[in-house]
């Protein structure tokens, strides 16, 4: 079993937990960033509060000096569910078999705490460092997400304050802590298809035109289509249909209209308006009365090899003996809008088997060597 | 305008009249097979009444002798819908602009009436006609049909008492009374095909089975196809879907199974059972998981020329100088029961444009003359 260290030997641990006591279901920050603040006025940071409609966000920077590094993160979790099937109260923070249990205990607390607690023992060691360290903090992650980090980036984007590296501490690691960094993810396109036809008697088809049945041949062929063949960082990029919708409930009935919501998850092989306009052209092409409402979540970014990545895997590897993979699966994060201002985004954090579920957790053994990690980036690329 | 005959000059009008005024909304009577039967009793008619589940039904016969001539019909309506759309109330039978308006004035309370005062004008001038007259009555073909028409079919069927010919009362005239002479009706036959898939996150499409995906080109293949080429008497046989049905509501969740609603109408030239071989076929074919629910709703029938529609036609043509047109689109109807115990089936009747609507009506210049043409064929089939 590892050795479960005590809060006054993990620092880390006692901050998360303090974060985890403060219920922070999105977007109602409780007071986190106000601690996190706290810890952080000490070492020399300034800062600025950029909240709106509810939301709460933070920009934090030590130093005016390039280049800039930048953690990033959230302060809201999910709502944590059916409260009778936690082990413990989901903010009560409880340690049991080597785990601290709680929500937000991997997605993503700890991962403010360990920012901070790396931060602290790099400027303590290092107070003369070179660049600036800042951190991007909101309050609305898990949310719809439109007032937090993407806003605070504009307010950055507009006055020309961008920075050279970040990390975004959401939860990557797979089967072991440290197996892998999202050095990119793909984008996510919905598009919602309304495929107009005549209503009519199923014992009267000639009178009627049958959408379904208009549809079926343009569906088959979007679903066959092979998009682009991915590349190294991506998987080929996917079309999935969620859901699909015609008929009045009576089964004598030819349905007037047909409605199918469908999502993208691609690659920067195949640019958002490409997809769009790949898609019409089926529909086009089958004679389709149609309209599709186009809502583009996320484009996709990439960070290629270089300083960052090279700084990550080398602090994983120093601290837990694990070579980290490089992975763009998964959903979006808020990696995508501060891809628009920052050309090396990575996202790395604890094992993100239990988020979102009950009895949220994160390996005790896994807290400080977080840190460590992140502390380790920090003197690869700004100590002196 | 038309001459409005006064009651006491048109008998049929004035009893369509008394039987309009019995609410019989489906499947409840209301008396109107007592009436029908004070009227047919002096004629010499035996009577037998097979009620089952609430529905009634009433089997009458004149003579023992074949042939054995039969109307059929039905005393229960749908409901009136909204009363407030009505011009006059649904079951007041109220005479205006030259038509009689009422729920069941064309479907098919005119119909019933005009059967018992053509038979009492023949029996009148040929009491010792030849064969036997019959009627087939049920409070039950406008609902869900169990135990109606069908119920008697098989009691008749059980003692072999099986009519040769037969009238259904159906208002089966398009534009002009007299145009439409429906000698049969094609097959529905109902299915409700589930097919399963892996439900899963559109992030991870690999770790998922789309059955949308799976099922589009199985469909667009059933769409297509060209399952007969229809004869002389019926269209091509028509496959429909009338609702399809997958997906959470969310938009990053692959569905986990589609549901799909489906109706043929056939002709006897695709059997139902070799549609249904047809149909998994395709599914089979496209390696689909699935399972479907089959109801055979009704296989088809047809009368070809023959004495009957020899003699209906000529009734209509000397009735109107309408020349009648067979037909077999449409719905279905009870004639599909009938005609496993009887070799003629035709359905005839007043103009159906109002049917099932608000403000349902008939012309009050059709009435007689449908009475007529029921006399007509009477005396075309029966008279010595
Ligand atoms: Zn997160
Ligand atoms: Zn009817």
């Amino acid at each position: 079993m590892s050795e479960i260290r005590t809060e006054s030997s993990s620092p880390t641990l006692a901050l998360a937990r303090a974060l985890i006591q403060r219920p922070s279901v999105t977007p109602d920050d409780q007071g986190c960033l106000d601690l996190l603040t706290a810890r952080l006025a000490p070492l020399g940071f300034r800062f600025e509060r950029i909240d709106a409609n509810g939301v709460s966000n933070l920009w934090a920077r030590r130093g005016n000096a390039a280049p800039l590094f930048c953690f990033a993160g959230h302060t809201d979790v999910v709502p944590a569910g059916p409260l009778g099937d936690w082990q413990s109260p989901p903010f009560a923070a409880a340690e049991r078999d080597g785990y601290l249990v709680g929500r937000g205990a991997a997605d993503m607390k700890t991962s403010l705490a360990a920012f901070v607690t790396a931060i602290e023992r790099f400027v303590a060691d290092s107070p003369q460092h070179k660049g600036s360290i800042a951190l991007l903090l909101t309050s609305d992650e898990e949310g719809i997400a439109t007032h937090g980090t993407r806003m605070v980036v504009e307010t950055l984007a507009a006055r020309a304050e961008t920075p050279d590296y970040c990390i975004v501490g959401e939860p990557t690691s797979a089967t072991v802590f440290g197996d892998t960094i999202k050095n990119g993810r793909r984008g996510s396109l919905n598009g919602v298809l309304t495929v107009h036809g005549i209503q009519g008697h199923v014992a009267y088809p000639q009178l009627a035109r049958n959408p379904v049945h208009q549809a079926a041949p343009a569906l088959a062929e979007l679903a066959a289509r092979r998009w682009d063949d991915g590349d190294e960082f991506f998987p080929p990029t996917s079309w999935q249909i969620s859901n699909i919708q015609a008929g009045t409930g009576a089964n004598n009935v030819i349905p007037g209209k047909l409605e199918v919501v469908f999502n993208f998850r691609f690659s920067p092989a195949s640019p958002a308006e490409q997809l769009k306009a790949q898609v019409e052209e089926v529909l086009d092409r089958h004679g389709l009365d149609y309209a599709i409402a186009w809502q583009l979540s996320g484009n996709p970014f990439i960070t290629p090899r270089g300083d960052l990545v090279e700084a990550l895997t080398g602090a994983i590897r120093a601290t837990t003996s694990v070579e980290a993979q490089l992975s763009t699966t998964g959903g979006t994060s808020d990696g995508r809008f501060i891809a628009t201002i920052c050309p090396q985004v990575v996202e790395f954090g604890p094992i993100n088997a239990s988020i979102h579920q009950v009895d949220e957790r994160i390996a005790i053994a896994d807290i400080e060597p977080l840190s460590d990690i992140y502390h380790g980036v920090l003197q690869r690329l700004l100590a002196v």
